[in-house]
């Protein structure tokens, strides 16, 4: 029983700056090694926003966007073993071969396996599966969740319990995995310390609850749109600050605040200029600032190198430090359990046709996350 | 029995730039909580030309420089505990009290008991010790080891091994602590890691011998001075490297030769460039970077955030991490014990009037450490 080609909903990126178009693509069976699935939901991020504005350098387009999903095994191709139809699955931009250099360090998420070819749009055999009129269209993030049936490799599919529902977890690929992480994965925060997070998007309020989870005494968070503030203080913020509402450079203030400065602190932005009043609110002798947000290109963080000899350190987070096969469904049973809540990130909920909204709502400051239900 | 004030040999800062001049001051008795030396010997150390420059923002003249000394008791003030006459101590620019936030952390080195009066030349008190024809003299970095008495507090005093050598262990006042420290102690070097070290001086040289005693299984040495090869090899180099011998830019050179990068790097320069390619030689996923040397007033270190986003960490390190009195005196029995050797370091010994000649040596290069024997 071979898989054939199928006609799939996408919304395509022809170009740089342009709304999204919906089109009906072709998408071609999976390969050997690869997976195709049929996508539930996918959230909106701002990477995604990012990536179309044009400011990511690797860019390339036409594409289809799209990296935070959950959908449900449709075929598999030869060889592929871990998952089979029927089977619920995240898709993840941070593969896990569990064979490459980086895998079986044990000391980082950051599988390179395929890296190659999905920095170029494409499958690791170097085509894509996705084609219209003939022309081929290209992946992205090695995800492209916003069409309705998408093809990754095998180790790019975290599968994870049925129960859990995927217009919910799908934020798990991506935004809420991505803060969380980096405060229990990256920075291992512990009971009793004191957190800056700075930047209230998606990525910051799951900061705040990773901050929350690990039993932080105080969490700072910080943003310039008070909208923000209730949902952070919901979720565990015990301080929100403004920064336009005071004269003193922010990274100062937090220092005062905390007598010293703070024991970690998360730019969740992408701000070249917050990351360095992050890493310069940290306490000295101890503090740890962790970058998450990805800066525009060639920007370029600076600080005096004497905050580092004085005990501060640098350093950063992908996807929350966490191995997407072998840990990411354990986070969706600890979801299951009710450790956390993602209710409270959808704040709007859309059909795919619908998706150019989920970005102005994104623009405009309005949603935290908007998911798209196929 | 009261300690009077008495007459020292001494070599002061006068003004900036200028050679050290000989002197006789007068050193006064240790007041409450603070002990006076004599000091058997003093290495000449950077930092101390790097103050004498004037580069250093934090330099204050008159004074007495020199903080990498080994001394003996001479007088204690009222209500010293630790240390007796004849003791046998090392002098610590980052003293250990035991009692502040910082020492109480357990995660730094870093006491700031003292710190404003230190960073001022001054006794915890506000005044000096030091005096010239009635007129004071400022302390440096709380030692002021370039003179054959001077008072330090209590706090900034490790009590050593009276069997070892002063002439030798005055090195780990400073320099040898440093480098050596900064690998096992901040950076916690494993066995079999690949490590990258810039800058052979003192420390550079000293990170080596701690990357030898770590088990390192690749040491790459990187300096344009080629005569610190060989000194470098002996010490447990395995590749001794000049960035001017290849085209390449260093980070790429080694990032080349070590298959992705190197596991950790350390900076022994101060040069704000060099931190930058320490830091992008290292590999990604977990390569960790340690600035260990000065800056220059108002230089900036820069990188991509994406170094530090792809898993590298940019860290610092002052005095190796070394909590001085609790740890100090362990690193001396380990000496005593063999684990490391120190006479390669001192390259020239000369009474404390021919100091001038120390710096000499060293703006040539031609001197690891000059050891000024009182």
């Amino acid at each position: 029983m071979t898989a054939k080609t199928i006609k799939s909903n996408a919304a395509v990126a022809w170009e740089v700056g342009k709304p999204l178009s919906m089109e009906v693509v072709d998408v071609m069976p999976p390969q050997a090694g690869e997976v195709r699935i049929k996508i539930i939901a996918s959230g909106v991020c701002h990477t995604d926003a990012f990536t179309l504005s044009g400011e990511d350098p690797e860019g390339i387009f036409p594409c289809i966007l799209g990296h935070e999903g959950g959908g449900i095994v449709e075929s598999v191709g030869e060889g592929v073993t871990s998952v089979s139809v029927g089977d619920h699955v995240i898709p993840l931009y941070t593969p896990e071969c569990g064979e490459c250099k980086f895998c079986l360090s044990g000391k980082t998420n950051l599988c390179q396996k395929i890296r190659e070819t999905q920095g170029k749009g494409l499958m690791p055999d170097g085509t894509s599966r996705f084609y219209k009129d003939g022309e081929p269209i290209f992946h992205y993030m090695g995800c492209s969740t916003f069409s309705e049936y998408t093809v990754l490799p095998e180790i790019s599919l975290a599968k994870v319990n049925p129960e859990a529902p995927l217009k919910e977890v799908c934020l798990l690929g991506c935004g809420v995995t991505t803060g969380m992480g980096a405060v229990l994965n990256t920075a291992k925060v512990e009971v009793g310390a004191t957190v800056a997070i700075f930047g209230l998007g998606g990525i910051g309020l799951s900061a705040i609850i990773g901050a929350t989870m690990a039993g932080a005494s105080r969490i700072i968070a910080i943003d310039i749109n008070e909208s923000k503030f209730e949902l952070a203080r919901k979720l565990g913020a015990t301080d929100c600050i403004n920064p336009k509402n005071f004269d003193q450079p922010i990274a100062q203030l937090v220092t005062e605040m905390t007598d010293g400065g703070v024991d970690y602190s998360f730019e969740c932005i992408g701000n070249v200029d917050v990351m360095r009043s992050a890493l310069e609110c940290c306490h000295k002798g101890w503090g740890e600032s962790i970058v998450i947000g990805v800066a525009g290109a060639g920007k370029e963080i600076s600080t005096r190198p004497f905050q580092l000899v004085t005990g501060r350190v640098w350093k950063g987070s992908a996807f929350g430090g966490v191995k997407g096969r072998s840990e990411l469904p354990k986070i969706v049973e600890r979801y299951l359990k009710g450790a956390f809540q993602l209710d409270d990130f959808i704040t709007h909920t859309m059909p795919l046709e619908d998706i150019n909204q989920a970005f102005d709502l994104m623009h405009q400051g309005k949603s935290i996350r908007s998911v798209i239900h196929f």
